[in-house]
């Protein structure tokens, strides 16, 4: 079993739309805050402090890939189990799994995704841009 | 070949994150509005006359898969180009394909993403909530 | 003294720009959802139960006035402390100071915002649209 | 009379709340985009170039008020009417009115909004932070 950590996410009435549900680009907001949450909880430092011990300024998204199961509203707290099954070379699986707390018992989940991200360093030169790079594993050992 | 339609979006300053780079949660803001320009530049009118004609208020992803080639930053403008390649009962399949406008010729994908989308109508009952509907063959038709 | 709320806010890497700090936007976004919070934290049901009881779906801004003060970035927790200083027949008047967590003990100010806001109703007719009401006194006493 | 750019926005979906109206940080989004847009149309180059220019990264806001007279809903067009009143050693008010296009004539004010802000250089040091600068004459009269 890999490391799982719960990043735990209010619905705000802005979240929603007319249709009064979250709005979905929310949701990846919000994973994106779990994805980054899940290297905090692990030990890893924040990406201003990575960036100068190992070039690191981040872990952009290569592939995302989400089912939406079950809507949510305002008022409704959300809790994002995430984990990585799968390291890859230069790029990684994070897995979310987004439920509602206080759900019944066993599952009231509400949608999953599976992202490929990859470490990412500033590519020199005048145009903006990243290069992947391969986990180091000081990082690596703290997320296993 | 199935109908495709051009939705055009700047990137601002402000959709781009600490690495310079658009924040990808902001792609998928683009797309659902690239979503619905699709149905409007087709003739399908605005979700709320929709709702008066045929219950459907909007609609809302299932499932979304998306592949992210190169970065966009600010000062870019990107083209979407939206169709519908497959339509299978109360579900299709909407396809985007973002490219830089101003692009070297054949090629300068961004970004590419597949979406299964549903037609939706109000869900009767205290709790918000919504329920598929099979596309209505008036607008069907428009977006072939 | 009037009833003061702290609501608690996270600054995440996708809230801040490429200068590397928050968003302007955004402090918005987290100041509605104090506003609303204030209002739950004073016994107030959510508006989807206000808007049977009394019709009131929300309390939109008519007029917000912010300074900003000190930048925050990604890794800060924000505390947003709200209070309504003054009443007025169909406005009142919402106060937010937004303070950095575990700053400097008597003042780490980040920004600070008065807002007026009223409590709305739907308006009846085919534009959407909202009116404004009296504040009810039910819902006036529990946040005084 | 100073400059006056138009700064044009559709209104999406989701950028509407359950009350079906825009909610309201959206408008300071697009308003941020209108701010630069002004400096684009005047011939001032993106700020990615003003850095090596005259170390200026943006101009970051410091104060602002808003009004907000009518609401906005999906399907709107939205025009911003930006213009700059006021220069004040180092910062100048930047003013915005937004209107709905295809509006009665005269007047279809949905919002305005003055800003105080400032152009900004990045500080030096390790924690991530910015100096108000004189606006460069080169800009001011690019603005006039």
């Amino acid at each position: 079993m890999s490391k799982t950590v719960i990043f735990q996410q209010r619905v705000e009435f802005g979240d929603c739309d007319p249709a009064r549900i979250v709005w979905f680009p929310n949701f990846f907001r919000w994973i994106d805050a779990a994805s980054r949450h899940f290297f905090v909880e692990c030990g890893v430092p924040p990406w201003h402090e990575t960036e100068k011990l190992h070039g690191i300024i981040g872990t952009p998204l290569v592939d995302t890939h989400a089912r939406f199961i079950k809507t949510a509203s305002y008022g409704d707290t959300l809790l994002i189990a995430t984990s990585i099954p799968e390291w890859r070379g230069k790029s990684f699986v994070q897995r979310h799994r987004v439920t509602r707390a206080g759900g019944d018992g066993a599952e009231d989940l509400i949608m999953e995704c599976d992202e490929v991200r990859i470490f990412a360093a500033r590519r020199e030169g005048d145009v903006p841009g990243i290069r992947a790079v391969a986990a180091p594993d000081a990082i690596r050992r703290l997320c296993a």
